[in-house]
């Protein structure tokens, strides 16, 4: 129940990144949208022409300052904090996307904001207090504890499996084999996240973490891991609908963030089980309240549309961004209004 | 998060009670097919040969046993804890219908029933322990202090004004007005249920309070309060679609109850802001939960039988009942193949 000034900070952060995220997809939307208008290609045909646009760079300004406020979030609060307030990203674009781009907010939506909302203030009311870190030696020897370094082992061995084994057999065909691998490596993105900017944090304080060597092979692992989370997200999004890799990533990706925290920062020692089980249970809340969201943004989509609503290809933005919020950042394609596209194409011929 | 001997007590038959509640209904609507299967008549449409159908008085004995177990944890637990718990009945329903009815339950429904289990999980951890009662009398005093006299008071002036004034004008076009009307007294019923259930506690206990005027003055306040919820739900139910009946029916009456308890009771008293917070989170969560299981019920009947949905006149069993799990009662009625329906009709011209 603590609820000390470090968390507040990361509490403060994690909100402003959720909220720079979330505005951001509206604006790269919009701009997209300009530039579609203006050039008769979209992004998803093709066309590069949205990069002359200034509100989509505005977009992607403001996506970076979110993902930067993500990270320094990481440096003062526990992940299991952090991690599912990432939701809250998705409820900005959608009380955004209801007033500036003027789409229709499902009843059963407004039911999943308020559910993540609820969900967020239960998990944010237990989040547990970190031990005070000095240094990143400090770091080192909680990533080598033998528990975590059997976390770490698994995943790697888990996700050789899929990439080598499942990928190439049923890759295209189920969307668990992706979305797994993005997920895995999330996780370990998250903790080498967590570590350097701890070492960064600890830097900025006078306390130069810069001299030492393992400052540097985090810096290595952060590069690794986020470069092969975005790579198999993308593969994701490019073979599957956003509506049913968001939910599967979210979940996955915060549950195994969650697992790996607390076996690496032992995030839930000396809480009570009431608390753990509290979080737990906020969290729950929270995956349901994404996965009403998405539905019933999906159920939208293809009533209205009878059907006719169809897997678009990815656009060049999806590759150009990184970060927690990237689940669902085809959005800005996939809803731009069929009718829309349906009339540039006429207006194409 | 003290959850004492007592709490334990009373959170047990809360859940005994949702089972025994959710199991009745299923077990009356049985009972009702096939007296309607027999006979070629429904209740709704006046037949009253279910009352020669064994299942349906067996459904009837259950949902008294619910009631009874139901009556008993307020007199063990507070009603912040045993209310809101009310809506597993809810799921009991909804899964038995899957096994015994072969009803289809919807996915979001699924994702309902998890809400629910996961807000009431909140609830239970957070339920304010509440102080030793040891006599009458000291009930007595809790229901004379103002903050409660001035509760009661809104309440009854609420009520006139909606029975004279918005009753004739609006109660057949506007359904917060005989929700609101049962909704008001449920929570004085709630409330004298546990000022009874507390003195036949200490009754049993040993300590005799049958001889106290007190004792009969909340037996005369419980008839009088629970006939009248009792009457205006049935008006609610007899003008309005229960699906549009049963949230808004649950919102008030648990919010109204939670509100009434925490003054007379005082149960948030000495608790902490963090626990305050989490219960309502909890709180909101199964509303949620409740909001979407009855929504998508809807969703599911109003999709497969194409719009010709109609409000179903209610039976004489919804008058035969009592209890907070009683907004769900219409269902058996409700949730009558609606092709089923037609052919009796069809049958009858």
């Amino acid at each position: 129940m603590g609820f000390s000034e470090d968390n507040l900070k990361g509490f403060i952060l994690a909100l402003v990144s959720s909220l720079f995220i979330g505005a951001s997809f509206i604006i790269k939307k919009k701009g997209l949208r300009r530039a579609a208008a203006a050039s008769g290609v979209r992004a998803g045909i093709g066309g590069f022409s949205y990069l002359l646009e200034p509100l989509w760079w505005l977009g992607m300004i403001t996506m970076i300052i979110g993902e930067v406020a993500n990270f320094v979030a990481y440096a003062f609060a526990p992940a299991v904090l952090v991690t599912p307030l990432g939701a809250l990203s998705i409820i900005v674009s959608a009380v955004l996307a209801q007033f500036i781009l003027n789409e229709k907010l499902h009843q059963l939506g407004i039911l999943g904001c308020v559910m993540c909302i609820a969900g967020s203030v239960v998990i944010v009311i237990h989040a547990p207090q970190e031990h005070p870190i000095t240094s990143v030696q400090e770091i080192c020897s909680m990533a080598t504890q033998p528990a975590f370094l059997l976390y770490v082992a698994s995943v790697i061995v888990l996700v050789f499996i899929l990439i080598f084994h499942f990928a190439p057999q049923c890759g295209h065909s189920n969307v668990l084999v992706f979305t797994g691998i993005c997920s895995l490596m999330g996780s370990l993105s998250v903790m080498s996240v967590k570590a350097l900017g701890t070492a960064l944090k600890l830097t900025f304080e006078g306390n130069n973490q810069l001299l030492y060597p393992e400052t540097w092979f985090f810096v290595f692992i952060v590069a690794t891991c986020v470069i092969m989370q975005m790579n198999y997200l993308n593969k994701a999004l490019d073979t599957f609908n956003t509506a049913v890799v968001s939910p599967i990533y979210y979940v996955m990706f915060t549950s195994l963030t969650i697992i790996a925290s607390v076996i690496m920062f032992k995030d839930w020692d000396g809480q009570s089980v009431g608390n753990i089980i509290s979080e737990i249970c906020g969290f729950i809340v929270v995956l349901s309240g994404t996965i009403l969201l998405h539905t019933t943004t999906d159920f939208e989509r293809s009533s209205s549309f009878r059907g006719s609503y169809a897997s678009l290809p990815p656009a060049l933005s999806a590759r150009l961004c990184s970060g927690n919020g990237e689940f669902m950042k085809h959005d800005e394609e996939n809803q731009l209004p069929a009718e829309a596209v349906c009339l540039q194409r006429q207006e194409m011929h």
